[in-house]
């Protein structure tokens, strides 16, 4: 490590960053759990035993650019992102915590419509922001502003993204890349993402109708890495394979045209409003059904299921009869995507 | 609001912050609780219901410059503070989160040290950190970097800043003045403050070592706005008077000596390691005794008691025989010191 310097690579989301945490964090840290999920497990947040149930405990900084987005802005992100975290560890959300820094200068009026769209999504959350914190930089040392939001939820079912069984079914709970390309579209200027919106919102509500059908082995959420880190990851853990139909991913037109302008592969691209979640195949329509009655799971769908071999692999089945390894990102495409 | 802009005072933890704070936030968000005390207390952090005892939830967002002082470190500061938020409230450090946010280039060995820094100061305060997160801003869009830390603990009996009664003694746990100052001589090249060392420190077992007497009514730790910020809200929150005595208040020289050379009221100098407590006056020379018995409460001192009037007021008796009114700081005498 020496004399080495973190890059852009280091936070985005993809193995460098994985190499740097595991490398520095986790080797330094001595006491890393007090439950069945801490540091160690690298998953969505902790899991801390307490009685019957599982608090489940998340954290997240967000440092977006622009603040305000086709689709949502830091504020929304913010509170979607970290329930989110929760849902796909099974955990009811319950409460918030904000801690924002904002660079000197920054306007009032912005804050203000940034903290109501917190409040909205808050509450379409059905979670509260119990307590916060304010710091200001110097105008020279920060960019507009950075807002870090901590949850904790209740788990009855603890879910982890190291789950996964042998013939489970892998269903995505809806069209992949619409935040990444929202944001990249805005911030390039290009036409045509005219329409494209970031699919950024809190989906407790999706995930939960999911769990109440039961069969779900385990969930994580396609952010930074895209749906690829995310199949990587949940492979890797599970130590199993899985397997994913081209033709059975739900990728919009406006993505797919932009990946191809871009040269960006769209399962690498970050999602804000979607949940990864394997399930036992004799449940997995049901699970479906139940997904798809929701207001953001309208377009889930089975992509895949978990295969024997190649253990901790992810293989993608192309539409015309292919096969290639998909891998995790190294760094995501672009920088500050949430 | 419309037009106005974000200051550093209102970064800085005096009445500006919380005039921006009260305004914005919390007029804005409509669930601000889920237990005895939310976001609108504006205390410490949150208390939420879990069965017979409270869990204690709290963050903050760490800024200082320079990150390696006299005493510490951002990663010592940023575990310390999260601790002495949940020790106020009468929450046993349980759990930790840690977000960072670093700058593109910013050095691993330094990152390795912080690390290492909130590792030994995590060990010390018997606290676990059990998940996070780590993003990277380009340079120019971020100086240095910044850790928010979000911690939870429980406690069986809870404290808050406004459970004070008439008649109460009020304890500060040492020296004040010494974190501030320390930032301020290492960050201006003042000669005079040789020696300085912050009190950056968790101090969980000085304030356990308080409760298990019994009769504590109320705990703040004087950080932003210091020992008069501190003392107004407590009398400002438990709707009552305080008297203080100059001659108890332990300030050491050096802290006085840069006061003087730079104008600087020590009552209003951000600390970090310490409790302000307001015990029932039969207790309180236990509570002391068994607070300077313990490594960061040596030099505890009962400072004062609460009064009938004036209420809501901080009243300072000096030396010779004088009164004056110790008013909460508007801003603070210097940014990023936290």
């Amino acid at each position: 490590m020496r004399n080495k310097k973190i890059s852009l690579e280091h936070g985005a989301g993809g193995k460098a960053m994985m190499n740097l945490i595991k490398q520095i964090a986790i080797k330094e840290i001595s006491e890393k759990k007090v439950g069945p999920v801490g540091l160690n497990e690298l998953d969505d947040g902790a899991a801390i035993d307490i009685g019957d149930e599982n608090l489940i405990f998340t954290t997240d900084s967000h440092t977006i650019k622009p603040l305000f987005f086709p689709g949502g802005d830091i504020g929304k992100l913010a509170i979607a992102g970290t329930v989110n975290d929760l849902a796909v560890m099974g955990g009811k959300p319950l409460a918030l915590s904000s801690a924002m820094v904002l660079s000197e200068g920054f306007p009032s009026e912005d804050l203000k419509k940034i903290i109501q769209s917190m409040n909205a999504t808050a509450q379409k959350a059905g979670i509260s922001l119990v307590t916060g914190d304010t710091k200001v930089m110097e105008k020279e040392s920060l960019d507009e502003m950075i807002i870090t939001t901590t949850g904790i939820g209740l788990a009855n079912s603890l879910k982890t993204d190291g789950g996964l069984n042998l013939g489970d079914k892998i269903i995505v709970t809806g069209n992949i890349g619409e935040h990444e390309t929202a944001i990249i579209t805005r911030r390039e200027g290009i036409e045509i993402g005219e329409g494209l919106r970031s699919d950024v919102a809190p989906i407790w509500d999706t995930v939960e109708a999911g769990l109440k059908i039961g069969g779900i082995t385990a969930m994580k959420d396609p952010t930074r890495g895209g749906l690829a880190g995310t199949l990587n990851e949940l492979a890797s853990k599970s130590n199993i394979g899985i397997s994913i139909y081209e033709d059975e991913i739900p990728i919009p037109s406006p993505v797919r045209n932009i990946g191809e302008l871009l040269g960006i592969d769209p399962l690498q691209l970050t999602n804000e409003g979607k949940a990864v979640i394997g399930v036992e195949p004799e449940r997995s329509k049901d699970v479906l059904e139940a997904i798809r009655k929701t207001e953001n799971g309208k377009e889930a769908q089975i992509i895949g299921k978990t295969t024997k071999k190649p253990r901790k692999k992810v293989v993608l089945e192309t539409e015309v009869g292919g096969k290639r390894l998909v891998r995790a990102p190294i760094g995501a495409p672009t920088p500050r995507i949430c």
